[in-house]
């Protein structure tokens, strides 16, 4: 396992931990002021979102890599099934319009939160074939732009509207299904971090296959699903034996923090949010 | 699959679907008003809640007899673990208390929720050893009292602070821990219906080990984890399909209905509540 309490290059800032994402939340830095606040405080990476990067994708990739940063991910396709997501070929394009993006971001990797449970369904394995087949109506567009796509299940707690996709072991079989080579799996403790399932599929997973590993906590008393996640320490998660995990099963990439906050971290000056971020996960994670 | 298109007398109301169980919601109507608007509708058992008992566990299962109705079930013994569960010797004696009042009662079932995350550990792993333990001191007291425990896992988005043991794969693996005779598991579609494994670990858990089958639906824009249940038909759950999982695996008991929903089903008159339930029983589950 890796040792990041004197080397935290594998630190990725994800921007939504500023509360960029939401109206009225956040101080509002743009892209270029928070890649210098990253590159100062020794960040390894960033994933930005697309409304933050609308027609600048190579500008702003460019830039991060002026500064030493490189750029780990973009988030996130649009919804691929769910109320919003009923017709295919307008799922396809928005999702072809993303991987455009990300390939002019130089991201690595382009994440996919699928959607909730489709019209006209009930229970997530119908969906979870349309995903199967929208998904590989994509993965050659995005292997041509040399862009990998991870697959992030999200906690059960959304499969009605926001995931159907909602265990590690449901990511994998939709990677065996799909088998494209540039298609894999990314690892949130938000959402997987009750799951004693875990380390035998990232084990499944294999190296490979896994893109991505998101940091935050859970907080023992979740007052919002979507909006009250905790920073490293603050609450029940077992950061170590995830990463203990992850790594186990071959990962060697960025660890990610991405803290939805609402009513905490994102009141609170980045520079300051982004200085606990280094301090905690050099001494916690 | 049992058919009840024609014959609800497996229905079952969870008394907490009148929102009894929290102040100000609910028509307030005592145990015997509740049995008698059962037995009208053909309800064919009862599932009530510690508070509404009291001193009355005898007086209030012959009741319910006396109208044609069993008790299939009481909830719950106080959490086992957690912030409010630090104490071993309280905690045990409160799960007795709680055997007590079901024996009293002729309650067959004694559902647990387990409590979440306890205090000073990271994760679940460690909060389930002390739940195996404890139950372990309870389920001979149990036993003599001819009440069976019921291991109730929650949905992952309660593991904080409400229930550690997340899903029915763990909740078999504690049985298989515990060992005891009389310990079993309540599947509950609020809590499972996103889960694929379901299936294989109903298999696993047997005819012998399922003592309880709590019917509600998942809203796909659920707003409060807690408080915003749906009656069936209303959400995503598959209900067919999750019966015949639990069919398939030997069950035959009653299907219990319990829908925590201070918004909608909390606000209106039991009696058109009760009337839905036979309805959509009949005709969706």
């Amino acid at each position: 396992m890796r040792d990041f309490s004197s080397d935290h290059s594998a630190l990725a800032l994800n921007t939504a931990s500023l509360g960029h994402n939401l109206e009225g939340h956040g101080a509002g830095w743009e892209p270029e002021r928070l890649i210098d606040a990253c590159a100062a405080r020794g960040f390894g990476s960033m994933v930005f979102w697309r409304r933050e990067i609308g027609s600048r994708a190579i500008e702003i990739g460019e830039r991060a890599r002026a500064a030493g940063l490189s750029v780990a991910g973009l988030c996130r396709t649009p919804f691929l099934v769910g109320t919003d997501a009923v017709d295919r070929q307008t799922v396809i394009d928005g999702a072809k319009a993303s991987v455009d993006m990300a390939a002019g971001l130089g991201a690595a990797v382009l994440t996919i939160v699928v959607g909730g449970v489709h019209p006209g369904t009930k229970g997530i394995s119908e969906s979870l074939k349309i995903v199967a087949d929208r998904i590989g109506a994509i993965s050659p567009y995005a292997l041509e732009r040399n862009v990998k796509l991870a697959l992030e299940p999200l906690n059960p707690v959304y499969a009605g509207n926001r995931s159907c996709l909602a265990t590690l072991r449901d990511a994998v079989d939709l990677c065996d299904v799909v088998a494209a080579s540039n298609l894999g799996v990314a690892i949130d403790v938000y959402h997987v971090w009750w799951d004693r399932d875990l380390d035998s599929q990232l084990q499944r997973a294999g190296k490979d296959r896994i893109f991505g590993y998101h940091l935050c906590d859970w907080l023992a008393d979740t007052r919002d699903v979507l909006l009250d996640r905790g920073m490293m320490g603050d609450g029940v998660a077992d950061l170590k034996a995830i990463r203990a995990s992850v790594e186990g099963a071959g990962y060697t990439g960025p660890c990610e923090v991405e803290v939805f906050s609402a009513n905490n971290w994102w009141k609170r000056d980045p520079g300051e949010v982004l200085d606990v971020m280094v301090e905690r996960f050099r001494a916690l994670c």
